[in-house]
């Protein structure tokens, strides 16, 4: 039996203390944006810097302006590239709470209706169960071989649903001691449950909030109706008019900068095989929101998007009450492509929504450039891409292949940017796995072979 | 001094003991609209049935499907009119509560910023502070006289803000128990804190509420971003268009029934005074969201609306979540005048909705047309309506002009629909008095010459 076949027969002879492990991380309830939670953020970093520590690894939680970072390193073997693997333990909030099955902090392994074994619970896919596929492979070659294959350094981040606000600082601050030759992510998703895949271009992200304030009171929708300005008709008509009727986002030059696909990369993606048809029947959808002649894959990896997050205003209890509110609410976010500038679309979304307000009403703004995150396109012709992609290949028994993933994890371009550094974007997670949604889950499947993916890939790039 | 001075003086004396009762009956939190406070309702329906047995009228709660009626009647004197006095018992919810200076349902006494003293609390003019002043005019010529100088009968509703379901089935089986030769209603607003007024004109209304769902379930705005349907989108897209840039309702045939105001009525209301930039100054507004050509008053008293009273979905939190919600909420309310039907109004509106909707989103309303009710314009010309404006003349030197209302109370066309009989709708709150609003107040002035009038209508329709 070769040294990679011991690992990894070691980690399959662990999956149950694996996933215990797993349970105890998700059961600590960090959510990172909700201040609330702030306690339960230290606590999983603390968590991890423990489980870290018992691997062998000089490992640490250090102090930033909002939730800690956890950092460590493991000298491994002096072949092969140093490597900077990426996580973040902090999760999404989990309204609403009344659509969970379970309660979201008590993890579990369930059967799903595919009878594949899946498990239960906020993070359990994005990122808890995720980053640990990683820990749990290092933690069998450990336990084999005494050490790793490749030199290690692992950064857990706690702000990811955030928007990362600490973590330039904390880069620039600390330039040298995350500085290696490769980063690799484990916060994406495979190309099927049967296929893993390499993420090769990310959307990026700019979020606005605001809130725009008519009267100064609510007022009596009888007494005041006609004559008073109503700000959730006002909030609409902004809302409404961010989009044509073909879908397309009607903020001036919103579209600069955002590329056209070559007839390859349709030709590659279209290889693919995507069924528009199956992905929104799975949701409860059969009409696309798209832009006329966009294809699916098109729309999700290489369109922009203006969407809305979040609306209220008014009275939204029980029954009816007649009220002209005095203020409305709105949570916006941006998904970005190319070379689209977040700090000139702010500009123009703001110019965009003022220009629609009445001289009487106000408007404040919740949010700056902190949380923007730039598109990634990944350097696909790299050889250590090619080195992860052929240990994929091995343990999946199938290629691996290139895809677009319309989510933005900022981290890659910070990567890029603050250390000069490519990154990997390897992950396990399935579309339908519900993360940011109630009954977040991960197969079973995704975590045991991620587990033996990762055992792979360090041996590869040795 | 004659008797109708004696009376008076009396209710003077006992304005303290009358304030006490008033906040008696405030601090009963009787919230209709939220079947929490249920009980709460019944326990102020007991109250009133305990105040009228005390002043000897013939006094009982009856059961509804909903909170209960109380009837009350007093044979009082065999000359004049038999009187049916009407309000409610039954309030606003509170909510924003963060915005009340003091707990709603505490009340108090307080100075205003005008020097003039404040009865304040939930419910302390609409309707428990109004009808307190026509409860205690009988009881101040009961103490005098020993008897009222005309008959009256007594209706109070538990329902009056849930849209009083229950009131026209209760209303046609106590037909003959009801019937009176005029009703009075206490539930309007003066002209100004000076000048006392006949409500001459009601607005009706109409009311929908609705959900739409899009997706099956919340999803990650990068995985489904652009391809996935977002709910708030389409709701925006709806409120949007049911106005155009002239802010005229464009629901096909939504204006079949609204009459143009004559040259006279325009004339006669243009006489009253109505400072619009003072209207709209008092609330921190500047621009009307008026019909162009539309003078403050004919948009307040003889224009319909279309209104938003809540709108909802998504992450209403702290912090923000990049979310594509499932779902999104709306909450409507129509304000109708003339000939305006609320049946064909609703259908036409659903169809406005319905057509804007996608195939594969679904939309499910939660009221029907119990809430409705119909525009009401009093008979200017009958002489019971003379007596009572020639009394309140009399109490507050200076004439009480017939003026119009913009809400809506459906009591009105109520009994004349069902019992037959005219109404004349006196009441001593001012626009002010932030009815359904935090920190609603009642004018002790208001209170106490309220009591005062009602004491001389009295007499004057005797």
């Amino acid at each position: 039996m070769s040294i990679v076949e011991q690992v990894l027969s070691q980690a399959d002879q662990q999956i149950e203390q694996s996933l215990e492990r797993l349970f105890a991380l998700m059961r600590i309830e960090s959510i990172s944006t909700d201040p609330a939670y702030k306690s339960e953020c230290s606590a999983a970093a603390d968590w991890l810097v423990s489980e870290l520590q018992d691997l062998g690894f000089d490992a640490s939680a250090r102090k930033t302006p909002g939730h800690p970072m956890v950092v460590g390193h493991d000298h491994g073997s002096d072949n092969g590239p140093h490597v900077l693997f990426y996580g973040h333990y902090d999760v999404q909030p989990v309204d609403p709470i009344e659509l969970w099955d379970r309660p979201p902090f008590e993890p579990g392994l369930i059967e799903g209706s595919d009878g594949r074994k899946q498990i239960t619970g906020r993070g359990s896919s994005d990122d808890k169960g995720q980053l640990l596929t990683f820990v749990e492979a290092c933690r069998a070659w450990k336990a084999v071989t005494g050490s790793l294959p490749v030199k290690v350094s692992i950064l857990f981040e706690g702000e990811e649903e955030s928007g990362s606000p600490s973590l330039d600082g904390f880069m620039q601050v600390n330039k040298d001691e995350l500085k290696a030759d490769i980063a690799l992510v484990c916060d994406t998703t495979m190309w099927n449950a049967d296929t893993p895949a390499i993420t090769a271009s990310l959307r990026g992200m700019m979020k606005e909030n605001f809130t725009i304030e008519a009267a100064s009171r609510d007022l009596h929708s009888g007494f005041y109706g006609g004559l008073a300005r109503n700000p959730l008709h006002l909030l609409s008509r902004i809302v409404a008019d961010l989009h044509d009727e073909n879908g397309r986002v009607t903020i001036p030059d919103f579209y600069d900068g955002v590329p056209e696909l070559t007839e390859a990369q349709k030709a590659e993606w279209q290889r693919l095989g995507f069924d528009q048809d199956a992905f929104l029947g799975d949701i409860g959808l059969s009409a696309p929101a798209s832009e006329p002649g966009c294809s699916g894959l098109e729309t999700l990896w290489a369109r922009p998007t203006c969407e809305v997050n979040g609306l209220w205003g008014g009275y939204n209890g029980e029954g009816s009450k007649t009220v002209i509110p005095s203020r409305a609410n709105a949570k916006f976010s941006f998904r970005l492509v190319g070379d689209q500038d977040p700090v000139a679309i702010r500009k123009a979304f703001r110019n965009f929504v003022e220009e629609r307000l009445p001289d009487d009403c106000t408007i404040a703004y919740d949010l700056d450039d902190e949380s923007d995150g730039l598109p990634l396109i990944v350097d696909t012709d790299q050889p250590l891409l090619k080195k992860a992609q052929e240990a994929l290949a091995e343990e999946w028994n199938c290629e691996a292949p290139l895809i677009g993933c319309g989510g933005s994890i900022p981290i890659a371009t910070e990567f890029k940017r603050v250390l000069d550094m490519d990154t990997l974007l390897i992950g396990f997670a399935l579309e339908n796995d519900r993360i940011h949604s109630p009954n977040e889950k991960y197969e079973l499947k995704s975590f045991q072979k991620g587990i033996r993916s990762w055992v792979r890939i360090l041996a590869n790039l040795a």
